[in-house]
């Protein structure tokens, strides 16, 4: 299936959905219709239906949609489908829950290395894969056609490390440090901006409290 | 400054301002163009002036915008100059990673507890702060009068939890499970879906590979 023939409005929305059908094939749910996936998501059932469709009729008409077909065939629009090897830079306490964290083998990213500037780490491993040091990370990252970097290292050395990467053949960069990494146009680049997140919460509650006061 | 005469557009946009300004400052520049920010954000320099008009005529013509202030004034507008108590539920690396978050405290966000499950954490302290089980997390949230719980435990767990605090005053949620969480109304939930971030990653990639391969 041609995934460009898809809209990028739509194609925001595909994780959330896949997201929805893998609870739903968890618990067992074959079918469901729109609107009881309606329900559940917070979202029109004319929404759910106009998206689905765009992956043709399987939805039918008083019978709902066949949720393993679904989950499946957006699992393969977004690749999740092929394997991905990545390493992470920075192996402190977050570095670590994302290399301990299994979604990424179920949805085809393989870790094959970690790297820390801690000599303390040097060794270790983490679910099988050892911690290396920075200084082998450019030959590793060339010899085992890495294709993504994860970046949970302080702002101050993120764009050099990332600069490196790309260099070396690296195409995306999952960035949980807290600064933009200027990279070329054609590098994919998916920032986690913890700080901002909680701003927009700090925001939030503040507004919240000044209503609450009835100020 | 009262933020509601400011759109949610502009609101939006903020942490990020906020963290550029920030870089600014620790870089020790005073002032700057609208143009040279443009040129650092990638944002159009109209839409900085228009953006940072909001806040009243501190961008001077041909002067620039006076930097510390407009940290501050926007640092204000986020409520960052509050204190907000905030307990942390799920004492694992993602969890630890969070206790050791530096930028939560400049951001005026307090710890004041940890809670997990494994008896084997019980009594350790994080940064000062003490990791209790989970029995005791009820009454501590009512006594300390916590605004925030920041959830990292597993989806099957979060929703019960979730419910929990706001049952004993909490008012806003930062929110690492992943699933929804279904809380009322008024209660502010702020997502941070990681397997979201990482299934758009995965679909971009592979177009990325799609579009070389020529396909």
């Amino acid at each position: 299936m041609a995934s460009r023939e898809i809209s990028q409005a739509v194609i925001r929305r595909l994780p959330r959905y896949y997201r929805y059908l893998g609870e739903l094939l968890e618990s067992g749910v074959e079918r469901i219709s729109s609107n009881e996936l309606s329900k559940r998501m917070k979202v029109t059932a004319s929404q759910i239906r106009q998206d689905l469709n765009n992956f043709g009729g399987f939805g039918q008409q008083g019978y709902g949609y066949n949720v393993k077909y679904l989950y499946t065939e957006i699992g393969k629009i977004l690749g999740l489908n092929e394997k991905h090897k990545f390493v992470i830079i920075g192996a402190g306490n977050l570095g670590q829950a994302l290399a301990n964290y299994a979604a990424f083998e179920n949805r085809g990213f393989v870790l094959k290395g970690l790297f820390d500037v801690n000599p303390r780490l040097a060794g270790l491993t983490i679910r099988g894969v050892e911690i290396r040091m920075m200084d082998e990370l450019k030959d590793f990252v060339k010899e085992n056609d890495i294709e993504i970097g994860v970046l949970t290292i302080p702002k101050t050395k993120a764009v050099e490390v990332a600069n490196l990467l790309v260099d070396n053949g690296v195409k995306a960069i999952w960035n949980f440090a807290h600064t933009d990494l200027n990279l070329p146009d054609n590098i994919i680049v998916e920032n986690v901006h913890l700080s901002e997140s909680l701003m927009r919460l700090s925001y939030n509650i503040t507004r919240y409290n000044e209503e609450h006061e009835g100020k």
